[in-house]
């Protein structure tokens, strides 16, 4: 089968021809791509900046948001089907680690990722297990869901460990309406009743944003912490969502807290750095935010589903992955790239 | 009657006679002091450190951790009678708004702070309200829990609000056991099954957390990051509950935590800096702490009660208050100097 | 001013002259009413039904679902002022007790329920405390909203406590599209993500429920059960509100839950009679819900400013309160009857 | 190896030779029996009791209360190794269904119940799955703890859930200090600082759970419901855990709740019958209580291993088992029957 595989650090990947994977073990399960997701931490693996963390051995196959049709299954595997449409959770979990077994298995201790640490699903075929796949609605097209099984499911983890606190009244801010930040603006609009303000520097972005449910939107031109303060009648918000984490958002997202306000990070590449009497006087949290589990993301397919979530997207046939690629790096791609393997 | 009133930024207080105050309005509460306890936040009201801050016009009464007994109250105040044992909530609170409605009166957007920004408790009278008195079982007596009323409380919060994410085998880690410290370890002795390792510099101050209930302590010699790791098998603890918040301790709370570990803030005077790939990678919160609400204190009062906390004091009389604050300056003051009014 | 007098148990009210209450204390509100609610416990109370547990003396003023303007307040009320526009919590409370601390008002050791134990708004003035009032977006008319301040608010406080039980996937069941559960319906869309089915025996209330976003209507034709067991793919539901609680609905509602799911009480007259077996073989509950708290109120009012909660309403003089009951007790009312003063 | 089998309902097991089971499958654990406790559901599975429901084939090996060491594991097992001393979660779960992966693996879509549905532990080996092992602390015999795996594991579990509404200050009643009950006072002593009142007929039972840290005991004598409303200043207790479920402590145990209070069922063979109107005006709540998660039960040998919950036993070697059922039967045995495997 062709597989998009990864030879040597800094140089791009090429697309060849590798031997298909198959069924063995009884929770095997073995899955035609209908469609990987390309996202900026493919550039980053081939730059080599994930060359120590996932000690992967090259060369591999990369593809790190993948959904597609189960082909076969293991003899253990009672959740899905050949036939099935399914999204893969970016880790294959253990299931027995303490994690695993609180409904938490974002921290399993005993975890692969796929695409990252070994063979992803930029290919024809990707072998995961059934503690990975999710089984789709037979509406949803594996194309078009693909890229949600990372970016869009961390984003929507944010949100949804924020339901408890958001009642009618409450105010958000979401900073950032890009890749993550355009489906988190969904998932509030589908999962809590606040007021959400759209803080980005795109004019382009925030239109966008107001067609998802925003309910104000701020260009991030200077002015715009002063802006949240005043649409929220001075006191800040009850929860600001920071899909950048970095280039001064850290600060300015704390800044926009009222009393008792919780900072989420989502994004990052930068620094909170908050004096410890600001935290203990105003009584506000920093949350951190990892992908979500697997349950989180058949509740986020099932938004999907209902048509409340949905991503713009571009596909590109396997082969033209280099293309997509420099489409990406240059800024060239709205939405998210889809590799596409053709079917034979 | 007498009372300790400071006249003028960085000149100590003096104890002189001012009229006694009375009961007008419908909800007031007059409380005859059996109690002030005596914190370093009064040698920084002395130095003009709040000045700015509470806007109070001199002279007035400091005193914010009081306990005593009702002499007289409103019309319309149900909740106590002259005679009853009381200790009052630092703050007076409105009740009107929405933080006062929901519990969180710590939040109260109309609050008073009798002590900082009004009279305060080091005098014979203290004149509040009904929303500020606890009524306490006639077997504690005020002198005794004063200094619960403030510092004490803070703790309590702290504690409290950690209860549902502790189950037996989980492990916290308290830095600092000192005032505010070891209140701290007996609430969580008291309230939650985990394993509590103690980290302070002072091994006498460990050796008292040992016979609260710590399972561990670790004295602070610039290995103690490390021993924590080697006392939770290498992945840090469930929360970290930092008493101290300043001088190198802020970096070590937070490296002592496992994944999706939390460190709560109680301490302050320095700075949280924190990679927010760290934040997001390990999904770890930081988590700020003000002073617990009313019925917070009414609970704390039940352990207090219930034999489960208490503290060490040293007892001084109006008059002393110099002799007292002098004594806290220069490291005298073992446990908390508690202010008692002679009775007449 | 007029206000509508009950005089004798089992005798129809009758509209008289009586003095104006004024302000004296000083968290007292003047209300100007703009509107009161008519409900079926109304007629109850005329009947008698309510004469010993409310123990109130005859001639008296009824009244207990009502909004309008502050006409004046008391010298310690900082919420509102003269003017605004307010809805009353039906409970006047006293905001000293432990319930009243925690935010749950509703459970007051010593609050006031006025209409039921004490001059209520069927009048043309109201004199209630500022504990009680809630000021409202200068949007909403008093007339329109009166009848959300009991019915409404009962059925908002039992979705609310549902919100973090309800994720995508999820599906509740509406048992009753009437008064409370035509409002439970536009709770729930305009909080949670999941589907909503609703069962009723009028297919009218069912057609208007498809309007409020139910997912699914179910005849109560006898097959309702077995109805809901199907569009739940075998399993149930997650939760079941009953809104109706009598007449065989308590049976039908717990037989309609999935495993480990809730049977909230809504409605009452029955009863639920459960083998304790079933109880914990399946691991069900049965939650019990009461009116809701202040805070309630003012998130069901924001959701009524939104637009998102709307009732239908029949608009009386004071004059034809009898008119009114009549209407109400033969069912030719559709839709919330609202006594409103003429003003002068 | 010797098993204990059931060949015919209504006729008591017999200790026979069988194969030996062995590892065939990856997660498969081979246990060498330490301990497998004997419980009254055994009696009702030898007459029959569980046939339709368990759907077993005889002859099988009964059994569910089961501890010991491994002797040998799959090869995809990681958790567990030969040696390891272990206890049994009671159910064999699949891992991969919704509430598998959400924690709540008790729901499990697709689980086996050993010595009820298939081949248990009164046997010298018993066959598992990785994910019903826990690993014990090595201080911790097999024999001690079998109890706990079901029984104890029930009461752990209702325990369990209270935390979060417990708090200084609340009052609890436990109804039946016999089996599970006086592992829940226990627990609760270990876990939450409420105020643990007991009721049960006998003055033995009574006695030791004054032992266990029950702060008051109350004969059931027919004014047991008055003692403990007095016990609670009249208020009734916020939670009540009914470990009996029948002969009337469904309707004394509610009897006995306060305002907003909850009724936890754990015992069962009788009825909760409620009229709505009282559930609604008193806004209480009926919560059932199945047998814990394998995350409880890790948290239970935790405390066991801590000193914090103890069973009293009677072992029994495997040839002697009815022995044990007969004195089961009859009454004459105090504490758990424990049957205990020779050693070869």
């Amino acid at each position: 089968m062709k597989a998009v595989r990864l030879h040597e650090y800094d140089k791009r990947p090429v697309v060849e021809e590798v031997p298909e994977p198959e069924v063995s073990g009884p929770l095997d399960v073995l899955v035609e791509i209908g469609g990987a997701g390309l996202c900026r931490t493919d550039l980053h693996i081939v730059e080599g900046q994930w060359a120590e963390k996932s000690g992967v051995a090259l060369p591999y196959t990369i593809g790190h948001e993948n959904a597609g049709w189960v082909r076969a299954v293991g003899t253990a595997v009672s959740t899905v089907a050949p036939g099935d449409t399914v999204i893969l959770h970016p880790l294959a979990t253990c299931g027995l680690c303490r994690a695993c077994r609180a409904g938490d298995d974002v921290h399993c201790a005993n975890s692969r990722f796929p695409g990252i640490d070994s063979d992803g699903g930029m290919a024809e075929l990707l072998l995961t297990n059934a503690r990975s796949v999710v089984k789709l609605d037979p509406s949803l097209r594996p194309a078009d869901v693909a890229a949600l099984a990372d970016a869009g499911l961390t984003a929507y983890h944010a949100v949804r460990k924020s339901v408890p606190m958001l009642y009618p009244g409450t105010q958000v801010v979401v900073i950032g309406a890009g890749g993550l930040g355009h489906i988190g603006i969904q998932c509030l609009a589908a999962m809590v009743p606040s007021e959400v303000i759209v803080v980005d520097r795109s004019q382009a972005a925030l239109d966008l944003a107001k067609g998802y449910g925003a309910a104000h939107t701020v260009v991030a031109d200077g002015t715009h912490v002063d802006a949240v303060m005043d649409l929220t009648g001075g006191e800040g918000a009850h929860i600001v969502f920071d899909f950048v984490g970095e280039k001064g958002t850290e600060a300015e997202g704390v800044a926009m807290l009222r009393r008792a306000g919780s900072y989420f990070v989502i994004g990052y590449g930068g620094h909170i750095d908050i004096p410890t009497i600001d935290i203990i006087s105003t009584e506000i949290n920093v949350i951190g935010n990892l992908v979500g589990s697997y349950n989180d993301l058949s509740e986020l397919m099932t938004l999907a589903a209902q048509g409340k979530v949905s991503l713009h997207t571009k596909t590109y046939p396997l082969d033209a992955v280099n293309e997509a690629m420099d489409d990406l790096d240059n800024g060239r791609l709205r939405g998210r790239g889809i590799l596409v393997p053709e079917r034979s």
